[in-house]
């Protein structure tokens, strides 16, 4: 099981590290960060930077295909080099995955047509611009095609995927591993629950941020 | 606000990684990995490297101290070095804190005596050798020093420091922001809720890893 998470510049790291931290841990799974160019690629806060060990034009027919979201990922939507590199990966992938906005790269590479899929919050109806229909899910499932929403929702993305690779009694034993019983001090991780002022704060701000 | 997280080989990802998503989003927070020297640091899977920007050397007196956990840290325990650097950064810190067995590294450098502190369930005994009291909680503050549960616990830790660093509603924003609404797929994440036999054959696995 050759799973390829795709990295750069301006990731997000927790979109890419969380789904890392369980699926790494699946039995005889080979887990590789693959970039445009291999090297290391600085996160959206410029505060870390997570290496790429492999390029693009090395990594043939991964098993399974995960890209994170982050704001630098909005340059990859015209990059027809990487949306190639998807779309060849997606044909043979068992899985094609995305947390928060990866899912706009699934999308622009033409993975998402006519299906369900999700992203973070503030970009959900950015979907539609790539033909998908947008579900206020934690993680959608349709076909092989697996997206999870925000940031943090990699994790419950990829203990759901551990568990159709592996088998639950496996994704449990990864769960229990990283002892992800989480205990969020607050009740303000969606927009469901948060108040509704910060949310359109955030919104906003988040907007701002894509003009910018 | 300056806030340094101690990387190392071998540690895990998602200890360091959880925590730096959410303290990186406090307003003026300036965030750093440090390490014993600079350079890519290598995830105990093998599959990922870290970088840390800055020496202990060169990493004076920050705020917010952070000790991520991984097998790779177990070298730690009797390295007078970054022992040394531990001990005097906590002499000045507003916080010293750490994730997973991260608390094993506190422990040894003395930080732990007489307080009550938390780390991965599988390690939880091991606190009594450095005069701590285990607490089998997510997340231990006991006066400046927090400690967090296993791995994925450095998120929940994350929020409740910001909290306490920048207020609630900050604390909340950061939450929205990363969409921190877990829904885990499976009750599994604790020995509290796991299957027995999984928890003794992760105990097991875990000893022996430990003495390999």
């Amino acid at each position: 099981m050759r799973i390829a998470i795709l990295i750069f510049d301006r990731l997000t790291a927790l979109d890419a590290v969380g789904p890392y931290e369980v699926l790494s841990r699946l039995p005889e799974a080979e887990l590789e960060f693959v970039a445009a160019e291999a090297g290391p690629k600085r996160t959206d806060t410029g505060a870390l930077a997570l290496s790429a060990d492999r390029s693009l034009a090395d990594t043939e027919a991964p098993d399974v295909l995960l890209i994170p979201g982050g704001a630098g990922n909005r340059e990859l939507l015209d990059d027809e080099v990487v949306l190639d590199w998807v779309r060849q990966a997606h044909e043979t992938s068992a899985w094609t995955t995305s947390v928060c906005t990866g899912s706009l790269v699934l999308g622009a590479a033409g993975v998402l047509e006519g299906l369900q899929a999700t992203t973070h919050w503030a970009f959900l109806e950015r979907l539609r611009e790539f033909g998908a229909e947008p579900v206020s899910e934690r993680v959608v499932f349709d076909g092989k095609v697996v997206t999870a929403a925000g940031v943090s929702a990699g994790i419950d993305m990829g203990l759901s995927l551990a568990a159709r690779i592996a088998g639950e009694d496996v994704a449990k034993a990864i769960q229990l591993g990283i002892e992800y019983d989480p205990q969020p001090p607050f009740d303000a991780g969606s927009p469901r629950t948060a108040p509704a002022e910060l949310t359109e704060m955030l919104r906003r701000m988040g907007a701002e941020a894509e003009r910018a």
